[in-house]
């Protein structure tokens, strides 16, 4: 870490603050500009408080050197990190294709799509049983049933799936899941992450609508602090000023966090878009863009799907889809 | 919910469309206009897709007539609600000043700052014991210890408390508290309000990071669906391209929250900036912009606190801002 | 445009208001719900100040039905537009790429580096000769000089030059220039574009820093208003809370500018992400997101460039990058 | 400026770099950490390309030590800069209301608000006689009459007139102009800055829709730098997420401005908000969080208001708000 001082700092004010810092355990290397002082903090200042040294009468500004995760640090993991699920495997050069449905409906609904896109060639079943909406009016998901419906659909193509877990209560639920999503809401549930943090079990961890990539490393260094260190990341929009799409696909979060992290890092067009016809043009383009994988919602039935049919493809779209995809990873894998 | 038909549709499809809303029970009102088709739909639209609705290929675009909260909606409650908190009220006309630590670390250091505040004429105390840290590295707050050292001071001073929850499980460990406070990262934690729904104990919800004022009063619609009507909403600063402060205090919330809901709403100074020497003038706008109150953090001894020391003020320093506060206030209330 | 009043207006006010609106020559239809009445104007509302109805106290909200565009709106052009420079065509299947570096310096660099994008594939060629700088003590372009240096470029290459005007005084120094470049921070110097409006030569506009899709389309539309119906639109990045990058691509208004508007519509990945590193995977991305070509910054010797060196790629990176473009291009095409 | 090296980074690597930054006429101070190498560079380092340094295959991250503006800096300016318009002050604890109608429209318009603001207490007239819009087909202002109505209204109350230039051509009908104004959209228009930098008037900058506080300090820069230091700053709301206003008012700006400049700043409560209920609660937060002064739009007729009557104020409005300001101006200043 690095502390500029104001100019025309007292000496004994410098004096004080070193004190303050030698105490926190750290040696402190001074060095004098022409016009102000620059102190360098050696030692492990994963504890100190940017903000409370930035804000001190003397400081001008603070400046940390080294970033404060260290589990998915690509400085410390220079491999590629590979999570496998069952015979998938998610990174390292193995790119994933995930689909289904926002919400798991009934087991007809659940089967069927899940039989459409694995013959489209997804490797994966998306499928929400718990559902977060914004309106205490909306439907909220099957909860229980629905992860049992999903199971079925899993039996019936071998699918591994993937669902939302809103609530460490439910987790008990959730323990023949193979990959247990974070919602984006919950990017920062804490308590939440660190639970997942004891399970042995793939978790996917959306970005939140305004966080950045480092609290999304933040994020995952807490479900990997406690163990598990089996993390997908998924970039799903942000929100800014636009308003022409639910959210702004983040595609430059993709190289970048692949410069930060080992994590592999998918990306989901649907909801970053919240509008079907852009998912197939944004699908392309994160696979381009190096993607290692795609969550898609499919559903046989938009116009009467329980929820976010609005973004949803159909399964034959999701297929003429995953044969493009396929032709471009073949472009710049 | 006005739906507005694309150009040239045809009648059989738009037929079909109309027949497809009143099977949602719902009555249409078809008006014609030089260019293009109106439908107004007509009954309770609550349960309505409007994405899904304005994703139909003949449908050019969609609006809602209606907001979709009712129980929070100055509408149906065109006088102003105050909630009850033992003696103090909020909202209606009365105006609160609620300050205290943002961690609370010791007894001497919580009952210091208590009587302090108290001195200076705040009416409620606030303190972290559950605390949401982006780092898993970071001081989590005394949990179940800080809740007993806040009764010690309620108990020396007669100031109730205002606290975070952040997770179901420990709620039991509130039912001593006066106010829970949800906090931004957790505005959208839907299970969580539903279960404050239950209760009857007034809840402090602050608006999350990217959330807007509809998102916000969704959230209370959850809590007060459920059938606790006793919300206080909190403004404590938005996420926006502006890296200055912390986050962007959004003051034009306070009056526009006004007209749109009966609910009082306070501002939070100290998170919105993140800098103390930005407190006081933001404190004195807030009031001066029609706030209903301040959630202001106090610490005794800044330099030396476990979190958000930067953002705190001293208690001399809060005793000078209350003064002003209190003049303000006479002006503008 | 739809005019929704609060509940419970007097009958006396809503037949004021029809009178005003009347007065300004559109025919109204009223519309009786269950709890609001609402107005559909019909006749040319392109006139009507939408802030200024849905500020009047009986007026609850406002929508408009049609676009305030025209002359760039697909509604009235559903074929794409096709703009020619010289041989080079633009839209309506014509990919293009156009590159060279951020200013012009030296003979031999424009020379060198036209000579190398133009053996990488590259059909235009770009070049700063008065650049916008956000510190006045920065390099501001060689200016007149520097759009001889391009022409030579041009002579010695034959491809048609794209550079930027950011004054209309300078307008006549532009005359033998093929496309005149509008900058992001120009994008609503209304004066400007009506001026450019008056020329017969195409317009490269880009989207500036924080406006919608609907702001670029208007100012595309004072171009097309006064004449000239040349303009290519340009994606190059918005600001938002993300600070990795210098700012944020927002490829999903590619597909949905292509649905607004019948112009073609292209990507700048340079300057969308400010960092060399990241270039490639976005151009790739912009191609596969359907972007009727690229603008891509490329210096023979970035770190000795005097300007946004930080992003430019060498010529043999643009070269590797173009082999992948076509090859993508020939499977989203 | 600092230089954080990458852990492992070779001598030679490191020799060729520092040789490189002594060419720029720098002295580099080296300082070895636990993990990274830091490099201080020392001397003047206005013209170093940060992103560019930033981008070098060596280097983790670079930080500015001193600010790149300079005549707008408060560390080399510390008193408050007082501006003077005739007899009125602006900034050193001299506060300004300024009011007035967004367009100058007829004589009678323009004279009555005039008299109307005056005997409210108004020091100075604003009024648009060029008007941005973002619609080619709305009203632009009366342009040269406009300024002619302008003057009269200014001979028939003693009050300053304050108007915008939208465009260097147009500044010879603008020398018996008391304030210029460079509206928001023009806030990095950087010819025309540089232009009225060579004026002996004062300039009322404004604050683009999306630009930090950085870039606005570096614009006042270029009209200081140039020679013209009579700058005053202005806050007009900033573009976010938050929909419900026209911009998001950045109150905490005002004093975050002027820790780091010496020049008054003003706000402009009418355009941060767009709605006219919204004004006088904003425009009180503004004078209670320490701004310099107001700049408020007043029309005698919002209805029929040619341009912005959305948020205009009726002279009796503005009349009740300029009695509370004067009020808390009394409590704060």
């Amino acid at each position: 870490m690095i502390v500029v001082l104001k100019h025309g700092v007292s000496e004994e004010k410098k004096a004080q603050l070193i004190s303050w810092l030698e105490a926190l355990g750290l040696r402190i290397h001074i060095s004098m500009g022409e016009y102000q002082t620059v102190l360098g903090l050696i030692g492990d200042t994963t504890g100190v408080d940017m903000d409370l040294v930035g804000s001190l009468e003397i400081v001008d500004s603070v400046k940390r050197v080294t970033e404060p995760f260290k589990c998915c640090n690509r400085k410390f993991h220079p491999e590629d990190m590979v999570v496998e699920v069952g015979d998938v495997k998610v990174g390292g050069g193995n790119f994933v294709m995930i689909a289904g449905p926002c919400s798991v409906e009934t087991e007809d609904q659940i089967v069927t799509v899940a039989k459409a896109v694995k013959a489209a060639g997804a490797q994966m079943l998306r499928g929400g049983a718990f559902k977060p909406r914004t309106s205490p009016y909306d439907f909220a998901g099957l909860k229980a049933e629905g992860l049992e419906l999903l199971k079925i659909a899993r039996k019936e193509t071998g699918l591994p799936i993937v669902t939302e877990l809103m609530n460490i209560m439910d987790l008990h639920l959730f323990e023949d899941v193979d990959v247990i999503q974070v919602g984006a809401r919950n990017m920062q549930n804490f308590d939440l992450l660190r639970e997942l943090g004891h399970l042995d079990k793939p978790i996917l961890l959306k970005r939140g609508l305004a966080n950045t990539l480092k609290e999304l490393l933040m994020s995952a260094e807490y479900i990997m602090a406690s163990g598990n260190e089996k993390v997908i990341l998924c970039e799903r929009g942000i929100r800014t000023f636009s308003d022409y799409t639910r959210n702004t696909l983040d595609l430059a979060a993709v190289p970048m966090l692949h410069q930060l992290t080992h994590l592999p890092v998918i990306v989901d067009p649907s909801h970053a878009t919240g509008i079907a016809r852009l998912v197939p043009p944004m699908a392309l383009a994160a696979t381009a863009g190096g993607a290692d994988g795609l969550i898609i919602e499919v559903h046989n039935d938009p116009v009467h799907a329980l929820c976010d049919g609005a973004q949803s493809l159909r399964p034959e779209e999701f297929s003429v889809l995953a044969d493009k995809v396929r032709a471009i990873r073949g472009i710049v894998a």
